[in-house]
């Protein structure tokens, strides 16, 4: 529990980039306060295996409790923030508030329908845990309805999977979906065994995988074709309702839609009053602070940092957890009267996109490369990641054991079953 | 899918009892549709420890449609049945109507709450997969609000926890939720770290484990008392609110209480307008077929057999596995045209309850033994049960590593939230 004489560091957000700085700070003579409204931090890249019932939920987070167990001078509260008050130093949450010296706000970013909120009913995203056990439920009753559907039409629509965006996750979303529907499902269903299931991937832009190299968006886009997948780019989604999407000019009927098309962060503009892109994202300066207020950080996807030629430092974990020690050491110099580090400089570590199994795309820059290879990198990568909050050797047996006895545990419908249409 | 000229039995349920018939029929030339309204198999003896957090949902349930992969007569519909009419030999689902030669009635049990349905929304049940989660939830939920308590009061009543009912479930959860507060959550919240939680058992009869011999139940009220449960004999419950139980006139303020006290059969009787005993089974002949019509079975919870000194056979899982093996096996010597078997004879193979970890006790008629030894026999046991229905090696080491690693993936609160009250 916070003491009255030393420094106290409050953390808002327990993702890659909170918790990586209260790592950073496990020896500071600092009280540390995290709060999340969730007790869980989740390994959001692995997010879309629970979609598609190839992890279950308790394989990819962990308690943010038991992450700190062993770190003292950490305590973890669950609670929802409702504003910063910037010159009491104060934290507003729904159940108890917080006084800080130093505040970090890592509170990430929430997926975005660019204003159109009415689609979310129809083509949920894939954010939080709750996200993807209800992405799985859609998926998995798509198949039980189609089933029993009474006409093809009926039949067609329920195996009709439309992915709307064709970034990392959306690729990896249509291509697990496709070997979940034409691998692992033909042998549990007797009367649509022959029936073919269709995934479509949308894309506003010109190309799948946007932010990577031309020659690796051009071999991701193979990969999918191999599997099945029909993309469509230059293609904006003009509607979406329960009957399927409108994009176009052509409605495609589908009862079952993802959205991973935008990311908008919610809540850190506004708590701190602070100037924010058009994705919320809060301006700050090179050393992550906000202007005027050093003892304010704002790091990991809540942040809109530059980097190089006119773009922004990208959403994604290993940028975060930099962020996240560049914060925390920050803290210690000036505890310690030493001179603090220069500006926050991102090293961009690489891309990884994994495409079905035993396929990805990779690029490190220099090094790039796809396929089975380039799977297994992806995994030890994920793997690495993951060692940080938990046990290797319990994360790498029960990773392992889901892939080699493709795990259909996982496959359970535990929502409300719907079995009459959405 | 069912052709014209093959023999079709109807399934309703795919727990213990259904699943082994449909098993039983695996060569037999029949057609079988199993219909259910989940889409998995759930290992209901273990479904405490998904409430405690020892393990996650896809532990203990498995697709329906996954266990008969690889056998081929077996259809699973996902659908609710609403009606059975036995003159036209058909049973009426929500969905997709079914028409049967044979049909086994193995739909299970709920809880009941004994007429005060009001009480559902203060102690959940545990019977289904959302019972656990929703248990899990409000376990988790009671130490975080404890954390940030206001008062004295406020957080004594967040740490009692009651559970209502000490049969086998009651018993089982009442210790694991005793070890969850005192040995696991312990290490984990820093300002409850010397509160003290209460576990209250409340039972109406005079002992725990009412339907073990007297010294077994003596056993396990000690285990339970070494693991600090308060255990409350020939006491009612009065009422429960959301604040707490009131039972034999005193009030006890808790924001956890779980209900493990009765069942209720429901659907079966309705259906097949049958004769019922008060909890709802169906009375059935000496073969387990309703009076006047041989074609159609009721096993499992559903049914009300005869056993010895005016007991009837327990509702437990290996009672419904012999159930459904009798079954099948009537039906194949019908089709066979050779003598049928005898009367259904219930083999009683003992009874298991384990108590916090590393303790159980067991009762096999002559062999009753308690303590760590029964708790690895306990464990085997199951296990043995889920080699039925899994890979053992998948589901050893899974077992086995919860186990050894005290597993906390699967302490995520994934529901809705409510910080405050419930």
């Amino acid at each position: 529990m916070p003491t009255a004489h030393r420094h106290h560091v409050v953390i808002i957000g327990a993702g890659f980039g909170g918790i990586t700085a209260a790592q950073t700070l496990s020896r500071a003579d600092v009280d540390i306060t995290i709060v999340d409204k969730r007790n869980y931090h989740l390994f959001q890249p692995l997010l879309y295996q629970v979609a598609t019932a190839e992890l279950s939920p308790a394989d990819i987070a962990w308690p943010i409790r038991s992450i700190f167990s062993r770190q003292d001078n950490v305590t973890v509260q669950l609670s929802r923030v409702v504003d910063v008050d910037l010159d009491a130093k104060a934290v507003k949450c729904e159940d108890a508030d917080l006084t800080f010296d130093t505040l970090i706000v890592a509170n990430g970013s929430s997926h975005s329908y660019f204003g159109k909120d009415a689609w979310a009913d129809y083509a949920p995203g894939l954010k939080r845990i709750v996200d993807a056990t209800e992405v799985r439920r859609r998926i998995l009753m798509a198949f039980e309805r189609a089933e029993i559907a009474k006409s093809a039409a009926d039949r067609e629509r329920e195996l009709t999977f439309v992915v709307v965006g064709a970034g990392p996750t959306g690729v990896e979303l249509a291509g697990a979906i496709a070997e979940l529907a034409q691998v692992t499902m033909a042998a549990d269903f007797r009367r649509i065994r022959d029936a073919k299931a269709r995934v479509i991937l949308m894309e506003g832009g010109p190309r799948v995988l946007g932010a990577f190299p031309d020659d690796l968006s051009a071999k991701a886009a193979k990969a999918l074709h191999d599997l099945g997948v029909e993309v469509r780019l230059n293609t904006i989604v003009e509607d979406i309702t329960a009957d399927g999407v409108l994009a176009g000019g052509t409605f495609i009927p589908s009862a079952t839609v993802t959205w991973a098309a935008g990311v908008q962060v919610q809540g850190a503009g506004e708590w701190l009053g602070a100037e924010t892109d058009r994705a919320g994202r809060v301006v700050v300066g090179p050393d992550l602070t906000l202007p005027n207020h050093p003892d304010v950080f704002v790091i990991g996807d809540a942040a809109k940092v530059p980097w190089r030629d006119g773009a922004d430092v990208p959403g994604i974990a290993p940028a975060a957890k930099q962020q996240g020690k560049y914060a925390g050491r920050t803290i210690k110099a000036r505890l310690a009267n030493s001179s603090a580090p220069g500006p926050f400089r991102y090293r961009h570590l690489g891309n990884l996109a994994t495409i079905g199994r035993n396929k990805a795309v990779i690029d490190f820059g220099r090094f790039r490369m796809s396929g089975f290879v380039a799977w297994w990198i992806w995994g030890m990568a994920h793997i690495y990641f993951l060692i940080g909050v938990r046990r290797p050797l319990v994360v790498a047996l029960s990773w392992l054991s889901s892939y080699v006895f493709r795990s259909k545990g996982a496959r359970l419908i535990t929502g409300m079953a719907h079995l009459r249409g959405k």
